[in-house]
């Protein structure tokens, strides 16, 4: 029989599918069909992007020409804007603003070809210091109540760019899925006066099943109730509300569980898309849940495609136990 | 620039591309590859099915063969069974129950080819007489507090097999998306008192530019607060909370407002993808919100792939502004 599991935060449920499970080799490949053309991200093709904003580079060189490590540039399509006022109103029934905001993309290497399994660990550490600066920089702006930080990489989970990069979008407004986390938390915090993320992670680490890796700072976890087969979770053990506010002496730590943790799904997928999102708490409004609210990093590889079944109600149906998922990746 | 819309049920902010919206050609067109094989849900194959459950079928057949119009049977992998004790239990900080329920599935037609465009309306009439008959039956099992009818057409939309079919899924918990939708709708009966979906179909029917087709029970339109492009939402026009207390008067008009609104979709997009899903109230709790909930289709066709920031927010990116996808459906 399968079980029903529910989400002890938000309050979901899933079904897994413990009595036929699909193991690594059930799920159908999709290649990497990307369209052609000048890769704006590569070294030489600056001038293809928008101006940047941030670069790690050698200290001799230019902004907007070779050199650099990691590059930040506005999105060239952006979602939002950052001119104008928000003038929210209403219309009739309905509420709107304007689409302020920012969209930033941080390039994560000069290399089109390298992911983050291939980057030197200190490659990695830079990617993720830059991310920290671009969040602080932008929270500055008070109109900004939400910082969203995530990665697509493949076609399949949607990224139009093969080059390796992040996006950084900041909103006016907490997104419903980031309240709902953190008013689950709080609950919970009001309840019993701790953290019910790291409740999680004592007794992920206690009950050793689904855990992948672990270091001094990180653990990386199948979530008991993942909605996803082989999502991820990375936290840091110590808590945190705010990504950008890790301490820097956590960072190697981060990198290198980050790594592994995509290695791991490489081999096991051979290099399947994938999606990562920050989650972190939100900003300039009240305390931001500084107490109760935990950063993490949600990692999905996209092994699956989501139906009216999960559309319709956000009842998940998961075809891989948690549990068996971690198995398969700490062979691998 | 682009423009931030609310959803006013559910409090869910979207992003509307007003700036530079996609047309229906910007759409990639992804082609339905189907694994090939018997197909268990044509005429003559029914052996290869779980014995039906109901049919309407020729009077002079018997169960199991054909001559049958439409078939329900169970699914052959369900998701979730229907023999057992929910037994549920707490597992440290989560929470578990046995995965007892009913997954079904309602074989449209005979027709392998033929999808809800192509059939007679009063072939659609029997798909949706069936489908309420056994919302109907399954309501009587007290353990199941939600009752979800939805359909995937094509692979990319979920579907494994090609045949024309529905299926019916009988839930032990309220999913959390409709629980959302429930309370959004009870929080502004609570402070108006009126239906908030009421007050949509109003205001919908008096904008006009979101509305798509209209006739004397039921009206098509793009919402406002769509969270895909040219999506579409089927909604009775007077009050009623439950999809399976539908007037038998009413049902022609459902079955000629889906065709003509499916029609729409296929020829805008040469036959894409889609999902439908039907949104009724709970059943087997309280009062269900017989007052303040309202049964309505969302139909969504298949045309992007959702990305890391969709899932990690749940703010949606949307390119077609509804008004601008209702111009293209309509013309067509």
């Amino acid at each position: 029989m399968s079980e029903l599991r529910r989400d002890p935060i938000g309050g979901r449920w899933v079904i897994v599918d413990t009595d036929s499970p699909r193991k690594p080799e059930d799920f159908e490949h999709e290649p990497h069909t990307w369209r052609g053309g000048t890769c704006p991200f590569c070294y030489g093709n600056e001038a293809l992007t928008p101006p940047e904003i941030e670069a790690i580079r050698d200290s001799s060189t230019q902004p907007n020409t070779p050199g650099w490590q990691v590059r930040v540039v506005p999105n060239k399509f952006p979602a939002l804007q950052i001119e104008g006022d928000l003038d929210r109103k209403g219309l009739g029934i309905y509420d709107m603003s304007n689409g302020i905001g920012a969209h930033e993309v941080i390039v994560e290497t000069p290399y089109h070809n390298k992911d983050i399994p291939d980057l030197l660990n200190e490659e990695i550490e830079n990617i993720i210091s830059m991310s920290c600066r671009r969040a602080l920089d932008l929270i500055k702006d008070k109109r900004f109540k939400y910082i969203l930080l995530f990665k697509n990489y493949g076609p399949a989970a949607g990224a139009s760019l093969e080059h390796p990069h992040t996006q950084i979008i900041a909103l006016p407004m907490v997104p419903k899925n980031v309240m709902e986390e953190i008013k689950g938390a709080q609950n919970y915090f009001e309840y019993r006066e701790r953290c019910i993320f790291c409740d999680i992670v004592k007794q992920e680490i206690q009950d050793k099943e689904r855990v992948l890796l672990e270091n001094k700072y990180f653990l990386a976890f199948c979530p008991f109730v993942s909605r996803f087969p082989f999502e991820i979770w990375i936290i840091p053990k110590k808590h945190n509300s705010y990504f950008c506010h890790m301490p820097t002496g956590e960072i190697p730590d981060l990198a290198a569980i980050l790594k592994d943790t995509l290695t791991k799904i490489k081999r096991v997928f051979a290099s399947p898309a994938y999606n990562f999102i920050v989650h972190s708490s939100s900003v300039n409004g009240d305390d931001g849940g500084v107490e109760y609210y935990h950063w993490h990093i949600e990692l999905m590889p996209k092994l699956t495609r989501v139906a009216g079944f999960e559309w319709g109600s956000g009842f998940y149906v998961v075809p891989t136990p948690p549990e068996l998922a971690a198995k398969y990746l700490k062979e691998k």
